[in-house]
C-alpha cells in the first residue's frame, strides 16, 4: 500500500477540474519518423502557470480546512511549484510565502510575486530551504506544502498522465521528467492502473542522476545540488513518499545530458512550434539519446512538464550549441 | 462582384478538410490584461507545413484536371507557399518545381525538397521570379500557381478566418498579416460575410508598406523588395485580384516595425508557449504598437500565419534586442 492510490488521483481530477486546463495532446510526424515510434506529447507547458505543478498545488491547497486556509501556505521551490502555490493560494484566497533560490529564473520570481505571494530568497548551494520553511511555519502557523513529497501533491500530478491515457489508452510506454519524483510517482500510479502492461520511464538530468542511482541501488541516494540547465529537476534526493512508489512501479530511469536537452528544445520549437523549458525536454531528450526496448511504431506518451523559460535564456542555450 | 465570393471559401473548406489541420484557437490572460482586449489567436503555426499556406495551395491543386495533374505545378515563393505546394503536390501525386530566393531560410528550402519538389534558385533583389516560372511553364506545360493572386488560393486562405469565426462568432475585429494579400483578402471575405460589423485589419511590415500605400491611395503601389525580418511579407505589390478585395472590404492597414515584431515573437513564446515566425507576429505586433478605435474588452481575432523560423535565427533576433 503506497501513500497514494489511483482513487486519490481520480478524486484529485474532480477536485482540480475547474482550476486547471485540460491540456492538448500533440503529435509530430517528423519526430515520429525520426524516432520510429508514435509519440504523444501531453503539453503541460500550456497548463495554467505554464507547468503541471498547478495540478498538485491546487489539489493540496483545496484540502485545507477553514482555519488552515486562514493561516495560509508556505513552500520552497526552484520555480514552477512556487508559481503554482501562489496562483492556487490566490484562487483559494489564502496568504502564501514562497522560499526561492536567488538564482531562480527572473521570469519565475516575478510571476510568483505577480500572483500575490511573498518571496523569500535563499542560496540553493549553501542553505537548507526546508529548514527555512519550517521556521516560517513554526512562527506563523502556515502549512508547509513541499514541492513533491506530499500525498495530495503526488495525486494531483498524476492527473496529467490520467488525462493522456484517457485520450490514448493503448500506450506502450510513458516518459515523465524526474526531479523529486512527484510527477513520476503520480504518473506511474495512474499509468499502471489504466494500462497494466505499460512501461514507465523517469527522465532525469545526467548531472543530477540521484534518482537513477536510488532506483538501481534500492536506497535513496542524496547528492549535492546538481548544476544542470534543467532547473526544475535540481533536486538532491527523491522523497520518502515518492521513492517507494518509483521503486515499485517505474521500469527504468534514464539520464539525459544538457546538450541533448538543448537539441530537444530546438526540436520541440522547430518541429512542433512549442516553447518548452529545459526540464520539460527531458522526455524527448531521453527518446533522442536512449534506445528503448520497444517495438517499432510503439505508442509512447511523453509529458512536457512546462514552458517557463525566458527568451534570453532560451536564445543563449541555442547559441551555446554552435 | 469580386474574383472570390464567400461560397468559394465554403467550398474550399470542404475540399481541403481531409488534407489540413483544424488548428486551435488559443488565448492568453496576460496578453488580454496588457492590451485591454479579449484576443483570440488562430494558430496556423500548427497547420500542416507550419503555415496557413497549405489551405490555398491544396485548394488550388485539387482543382487540376487529370491532364494538368500529370504535367504538374510550378510556383515561386519565399518559403511557406513553396512547402505548401510541395506537400500538396505529393499528396495529390503530381510533379512540382519551386522557384525560391537563394537567401530563403535554410529550413524552408530543405522542407520543400523534403516533400519531393525540385527547387530552382533566383536572386530576389535582381531577378524576376514570375518570369522564371512562366518560362518553366511554357517549356514543360506545368501549371503556375502563384503564392497569392489566384482565386483558388484566396478562397483556401479564407478558410482560416472562417474557422475562427465559427468558434468565436461575435468578434469585433480581426487582424491578418499582409504580404501579397491572399490571406487578408480571403479573411476579409469570410469575416464580413459571417459578422457584418467586424473590422478587418491588414498588418504589414513597416519597411514594406506598399499595401498600406495602395490601400490609402486607391492604386497599386509597387516597391523594391523590402528588407524586413518578416520574410513571408517581402512582396513588392498587392495583386490584381487581391487589391480590389482589400480596398473594398478591409478597414485599415497597419504597419509594424521589425523591433516590435521581435517583441511580439518573445511575447508569443513566453506568455503563450508558442513558436511563431516573424511574419506570424504581425497581428500581435500591430496590437502592441497601434491604438485601435475599439471598445474596452473588444473581442479581437488574430491569425498567427506560421511558425517556420529556425532556432538559430530566432535566437539571434532575440539577442538583437539587448
Amino acid at each position: 500500500m503506497h501513500a497514494v492510490e489511483f482513487k486519490d488521483i481520480v478524486a484529485a481530477s474532480e477536485r482540480i477540474r475547474s482550476a486547471i486546463q485540460r491540456t492538448p495532446v500533440l503529435t509530430s510526424s517528423a519526430i515520429n519518423a525520426q524516432l520510429g515510434f508514435e509519440v504523444y506529447f501531453k503539453c503541460e507547458n500550456f497548463q495554467r502557470v505554464g507547468a503541471f505543478k498547478m495540478r498538485g498545488a491546487y489539489n493540496a491547497l483545496s484540502h485545507f480546512d477553514p482555519d488552515a486556509r486562514k493561516r495560509g501556505v508556505v513552500t520552497a521551490s526552484s520555480g514552477n511549484h512556487a508559481q503554482a502555490i501562489a496562483c492556487s493560494a490566490r484562487l483559494l484566497e489564502m496568504p502564501a510565502k514562497v522560499v526561492m533560490p536567488f538564482d531562480a529564473p527572473a521570469m519565475k520570481i516575478s510571476a510568483t510575486r505577480g500572483y500575490g505571494a511573498e518571496v523569500i530568497f535563499y542560496d540553493r548551494y549553501t542553505q537548507d530551504r526546508d529548514a527555512i520553511c519550517n521556521e516560517i511555519s513554526a512562527s506563523n502557523g502556515m502549512t508547509v506544502i513541499p514541492p513533491f513529497d506530499h500525498p495530495d501533491v503526488i495525486a494531483g500530478q498524476g492527473t496529467a498522465a490520467m488525462e493522456l491515457l484517457e485520450e490514448v489508452p493503448d500506450l506502450d510506454a510513458i516518459c515523465a521528467p524526474l526531479g523529486g519524483g512527484g510527477l513520476l510517482s503520480g504518473t506511474a500510479i495512474a499509468a499502471k492502473q489504466m494500462q497494466s502492461t505499460i512501461r514507465v520511464y523517469g527522465c532525469e538530468p545526467l548531472a543530477g542522476n540521484d534518482g537513477q542511482q536510488s532506483f538501481r541501488t534500492g536506497e535513496i541516494v542524496r547528492i549535492d545540488t546538481p548544476k544542470t540547465i534543467a532547473d526544475g529537476a535540481q533536486t538532491q534526493a527523491l522523497g520518502a513518499l515518492t521513492f517507494p512508489i518509483i521503486r515499485a512501479l517505474v521500469d527504468d530511469v534514464l539520464a539525459v545530458d544538457d546538450v541533448t536537452l538543448i537539441r530537444a528544445m530546438q526540436c520541440h520549437a522547430e518541429r512542433m512550434k512549442l516553447w518548452v523549458e529545459p526540464t520539460g525536454c527531458l522526455g524527448l531528450g531521453a527518446l533522442l539519446s536512449h534506445t528503448l526496448n520497444l517495438p517499432k511504431n510503439a505508442k509512447v506518451g511523453v509529458i512536457i512538464s512546462g514552458g517557463n523559460v525566458d527568451a534570453a535564456r532560451f536564445s543563449s542555450l541555442i547559441q551555446s550549441l554552435s
